[in-house]
């Protein structure tokens, strides 16, 4: 099975430049139901890559949006009864499509409701599930562990995307671990969210998702370390990241690929 | 009819300089109904030009608010149970009051019911109808030649203006071509958004409209002209953007206004 | 009792020393239920500041955000029904959690029923009211001078903070006038918002909330003066106010503090 082959700097270096060189080129629509904090930042990362974003939560309309899109976030950050409502139509589209969709668990650490239904989405086999340690460390039950992300990719079919210093990913097969990225990061309101929707971009191309994955998070780590070199602080430090990645080359995400 | 003088470079040159002038003396109220990614850009962009935004889409405010704005915008952009419920409402206090408004049907290509109610307000005759090609395409019912477009604007007695690499208005009588703007526009979202709010700001002046639409579409043009010369992507040009328009003068707008 | 020892320059620069290293120790959390221009900015201030915001509105998961929070923003900007639902939830979780909350009655002078409503949190004893000119004149019923504010502080048993040129802070007993801030500030869309939240996460560190309300109006100011100082507009202003709150220290607060 091709999807089981192994990933190297090497692979994930030609994987980044494919899904540049393809999101340029293809344009990919990627409807978000986010959060109303991340709605505009998240829209300017995907425009800075070229991938057309799309963000209504009616129920009444997102079917269609989702009939036309490549790829979708389900971001449960500012989750109400709309949204809710939202994620129930827009799942089934998901599955007959087979469209790639990345799950963000916002927070789900504050409230139970927010668990249940982060835990009956994870149950929906999201292609990834993309969280921080505190969200990851109440979804998986323990200490977010190498051992229990993978047992949770097993069990539910996807792949773990972990973000932190070090970000962990695991399809329950493969295991890779990527330093790029910067502390600034975790001052910017709705960057993980941002990355969701980057990851989902990425997996629109196709591409082993597991590769795309592992590539998308080495892409926006790479344009965060070069945003963070002439930054005054968060503020700019976000700015310069939309730029960054709207400047990004094959060559200089390959300069910048650290996996441990 | 003084409506239908010929619109020349020097009558924009004119018209542009007499607007800024007056939204900055009487700081005219505009109120958005308006998406959720677009709220916050929109609100910055009128501030710079020190008009007064308001954004609440309550069905049960948004008449107190209107009775006392100079300008109305309706984006469908994420058109909901309660924006559908406002815009119904809005409409017949800008009748009664004669408020000149702009619609901006965000994405109407992407759902039929979008389209019917982007019809609908249409024919409710709008000072100003803004779309891009995709959108004015599916409105007009073909490919929006100034034809096509003309005889939009002469059926429903609005103007038709048309962003794009050159920007087309028309009021059925006459048609403005505006050489101003930028390709970063592009790639900042929510940017059409926040031109149709400087419309919306420019047609409060109560200028011919036509005019005024024009003049606008040079204002905003020309601010992010000069915004692209120092920016590094389209991060920095949306900031660069706000702070252009904040520090437009009629002499910059004069030195920079390309009609075709 | 302590609470009305007097305040001076001198305890206003220990009390902003106290509050920048008390927020950067504990990371308060500060939920804001505030209205969708803001979200996103005021998110990006708390995160500066190294506090954590939530900004979830949903009446079903706000008790639960509220048990684990330090400070709460009531912010009527864009109140509609869920809005309204959410804060009547939230009302008995500050009371019996003696939790510190800011009212921020935006625009309340332009809908009869948002006055019925800011008055009604009014007597709910905010912690802090704070409020530009505009929105204080119709809470207090007049002109508000510093006997206006005074007796609305008595009879409400609250703090009233009005944001202008200076700033006047009174809890009754005190009075304090702080001239620190930038006419930038006016340019951009939400900063009020966000001095709201600015207010709130001081007053989780539990010094005397007035003298916590005036540092943070210094903190605020002090950084809005440094971030105007490199600024080529409003836009840019905005986003170097968040990297000089991320980056300021008591010893620029302290060299900046003006009381009059």
């Amino acid at each position: 099975m091709t999807k089981s082959s192994a990933i190297t700097s090497m692979s994930v270096r030609a994987a980044a430049a494919g899904i540049l060189e393809r999101i340029r080129t293809d344009r990919p629509r990627v409807h978000c139901i986010t959060n109303t904090v991340a709605q505009n930042f998240t829209a300017n990362i995907l425009l800075a890559l070229d991938a057309r974003p799309s963000m209504t939560v009616d129920p009444d309309e997102i079917e269609a949006f989702v009939e036309k899109s490549d790829a979708v976030v389900v971001n449960i950050g500012t989750i109400d009864a709309q949204r809710r409502q939202a994620i129930e139509r827009v799942m089934p589209v998901c599955k007959r499509r087979a469209l790639p969709w990345v799950l963000d668990p916002v927070l789900v650490e504050m409230v139970p409701a927010r668990l249940d239904l982060a835990l009956k989405l994870a149950a929906m086999r999201p292609t990834v599930l993309r969280a921080n340690r505190d969200e990851a460390t109440v979804l998986i039950g323990g200490d977010p562990t190498v051992e229990l992300m993978t047992a949770f990719a097993a069990r539910h079919q996807t792949i773990v995307a972990m973000s932190g210093r070090t970000d962990i990913v695991t399809d329950a097969s493969r295991v890779t671990r990527v330093l790029n990225g910067h502390p600034l990061l975790r001052l910017v309101t709705a960057s993980g969210c941002a990355l969701s929707a980057v990851i989902a971009a990425s997996l629109s191309t196709k591409l082993d998702p597991m590769l795309a994955t592992t590539a998308a998070l080495a892409i926006f780590g790479a344009a965060a370390e070069q945003a963070a070199e002439g930054a005054e602080g968060p503020g700019s430090f976000a700015v310069r990241l939309i730029d960054r990645l709207a400047a990004i080359t094959p060559e200089m995400v390959s300069r910048r690929v650290r996996l441990e």
